[in-house]
């Protein structure tokens, strides 16, 4: 049964590089008390970057999960202090894409995997691109990739990643 | 750019009740050597359960995320040694739901979140329903909410959770 519960307390039992690991105490309305351990997140964003004819995708070597070559949106960590999910995507979209957008709409926001991990990754649909002149593309090992909307099925099909996995077929229901 | 990469090494830094995190060294084609920590997930399964009026769902409790009754795919993570995917994904309906499919389809497999961890996430459709009798309903907390089919898009725009969003989005794809 679905069930409100209280936190009655929390620590910190691991302090990582990217993650933290807290464990806390939480009593649920027929008064069981249970123990659970969580990954701690800042929470990220996810931009579905489109001109009409192309969408924005990235590849990047991913060391977690063995992958030379993950096919992802621009998308990145809320790790700046007071940053928005907007002006976080606004940035990343920058760093990674080398471009700005007039438009933006809010997709959706989502729970990566609401097991372990209190990570919420918002998505963003940017339209009217633009060069973003004189931007350094931060990263060293990102490749940019615009796939043609065209073939968004086939790019949806070789899709492993979930933000990116939203991301697309929410685009693909936008544009039918 | 996408690069090849080599692991040199890597230790556990982190035992949990749910996750470990791991901790390793990559050399990249480039020569570049990077230290790079992640959460280490036995990975999960999701199903996609329906009987042509409505797709089977759960709602239940998740205390890492503040959700009093969060609305998921029944699903489950792969921790009994040398279960596959599929037997994984049996034995959640059954648990979850208490029902049992003649026609199973793997749907597709994701990252949940490349960034920090190694978890794939195996989605699944269910068909061919049928009780499974005498069953036990595993979990306390857990209410079963089928949904009509009829209003998939409005149990899509309620959806927060990444593999239930994916995998009802596949769904009403393969309804049109």
């Amino acid at each position: 049964m679905s069930s409100r519960f209280e936190r009655l307390e929390a620590r910190t039992v691991f302090e990582g590089a990217i993650v933290d690991v807290r464990e806390g105490r939480f009593r649920h309305e027929d008064g069981e008390e249970v123990t659970r351990q969580w990954v701690v997140h800042p929470g990220s964003v996810g931009v579905v970057a489109h001109d009409g004819e192309h969408v924005w995708l990235v590849r990047q070597p991913r060391e977690a999960t063995g992958d030379p070559d993950l096919l992802e949106l621009p998308a990145g960590k809320l790790d700046e202090d007071g940053e928005s999910p907007l002006d976080c995507a606004r940035r990343e979209l920058a760093e990674e894409i080398g471009k700005a957008a007039d438009d933006w709409e809010h997709l959706t926001t989502y729970l990566s995997s609401a097991g372990f991990t209190d990570e919420e990754c918002h998505l963003y649909l940017a339209t009217g691109l633009r060069e973003e002149p004189g931007h350094e593309i931060e990263h060293e090992r990102i490749d940019v990739e615009p796939h043609p909307l065209s073939q968004l099925d086939a790019t949806i099909a070789g899709c492993r990643d979930a933000k990116t996995l939203i991301g697309l077929l929410l685009l693909r229901d936008r544009l039918r």
